[in-house]
């Protein structure tokens, strides 16, 4: 997936602190040498896109645990920006401490509600560690580091280790691995253009988007068979509500196809001739 | 909907404090007279139903602007309660304050942070008064009324406003009036029995379901299929994350019709023959 950059490195937003899993998510897509634009908020994401203070960004959408995050889900509508490709990231929780910190010294551990909460088997083992909410998992190292405590350890990923110079005392450290993040790539038109994505780079496609029904009886129903009827895989399918209409919803379906292909357009018309509303959010390889 | 209990008054519990927007919803469902069991957090409103603490439960599952409640979606999955009874309350807001505090005395006004946020027209109007997120809605008036602040008021329904003796300065503060919550009442079978549901109470009823199909093609076209074909409207679709195999839903469908129907029992059936797994939530007569 790094194949998709050429040239000078793009600067990316994220949300969190550096160190945060979308950063290891950007590294992934982008290679390591990415420079870095973290954001207090996903709004805050988009509105750097917007403003052209960042070429492109990356956004969590859904968690194999927690589920979409409906909020992006929100800003994919709102700002409009293209997704240009996706990654799943295994989230692997690491017990992190400023050098010079052992283990034994241990007794409070700082992270965001989430992450602590997915490691209660390990806190059921070391019940001497007090669990302390904290606003970001990478956020949590970068304050230690800064305050150099000597009783206390952060949860966050191994990225956050490495650029707060501080220690995994232990790795891995979640009760559930099967707890996976998949992130979009969302790019601005010049980002596009300076990084063109190689059509060649991978054989599988997916192409993602969203559209309103009429609200009669079965109107889902003959949409999805826009996609059924031609054999399109849909991977996923989630609804938000319509502002302004209750009880009525915007449906996202991602699918396996490329924008381009004789039987996605012909598809793509199809759902267009059903819907109140349509529009393709993006068109990218998929993911490992 | 009030025709549903008969006998004594049943003890409810819902999540929040006195006054909450869940306890609107109760009164609504059984009328004013019913006992109330408040409670911290949506999973302790699901573990008094099972530990017998409480006789039924009113639960938020979604609303016109946030979507879905999720954690509920889960619960409902996880504690099999049936669903007894459904309705929907609009949401509005009202600046409330302990009595003889004036509205031009209010500097301060605490509510949860999402009902804050809906209220942003008032506030761009009312700059005297900075917004102070707290952990709960009725909360907010319970505390002011308690601590007996004089320059705050809280943001809150007007049943907290009668709970807790306060009075309503500004009445429908919220910035969209398209705001409404839809609630689900869950039973105890002991509830069950004491109270049944009158089948001739309603003449529109509707089902709820959740499945889950096997990872192929078309499987959830297919299982749409089965309501599609007998001319079953769905009113709402759900999906989330299937625990133990990433990238796996679960799917949660609401469609008009009863259970005992011969179409409806037909659906399910051929649902059932799709599904690996399918569990029926509820069979209750449509809310106004």
């Amino acid at each position: 997936m790094t194949a998709i950059i050429r040239g000078s490195q793009p600067l990316i937003a994220f949300q969190g602190e550096r160190g945060a899993f979308s950063e290891e998510a950007a590294r992934k897509l982008l290679g390591a040498r990415i420079q870095v634009l973290p954001c207090p908020r996903f709004e805050d994401v988009f509105r750097s896109l917007k403003e052209g203070r960042a070429s492109g960004a990356v956004v969590p959408i859904e968690n194999t645990l927690a589920g979409s995050v409906h909020e992006n889900y929100d800003h994919l509508v709102t700002y409009n920006f293209p997704i240009m490709a996706e990654t799943s990231v295994r989230i692997v929780h690491n017990l992190i401490a400023p050098k010079g910190v052992k283990f034994s010294q241990v007794r409070r551990v700082f992270s965001h509600p989430v992450a602590l909460n997915q490691c209660l088997d390990f806190f059921a083992a070391n019940p001497q560690m007090e669990r302390t909410p904290f606003y970001d998992t990478a956020g949590s190292v970068k304050m230690l580091a800064e305050e150099r405590l000597t009783d206390a350890a952060g949860i966050a990923s191994a990225v956050a280790a490495e650029i707060y110079g501080a220690r995994i005392l232990r790795r891995s450290i979640e009760s559930d691995r099967q707890n996976f993040t998949r992130f979009f790539l969302l790019r601005t038109p010049a980002f596009a253009r300076r990084h063109p994505i190689r059509a060649d780079a991978n054989p599988l496609w997916k192409t993602s988007l969203v559209f309103s029904t009429r609200n009669t009886p079965g109107a889902l129903f003959r949409a999805l068979s826009a996609f059924a009827l031609r054999d399109l895989n849909l991977t996923k399918i989630e609804s938000r509500p319509l502002r302004g209409k209750p009880w009525e919803y915007l449906f996202y379906v991602d699918f396996q196809g490329r924008v381009d292909a004789p039987n996605v357009r012909n598809a793509l018309r199809h759902v267009e001739e059903l819907a109140d509303f349509m529009r393709v959010l993006g068109c990218y390889p998929k993911g490992a």
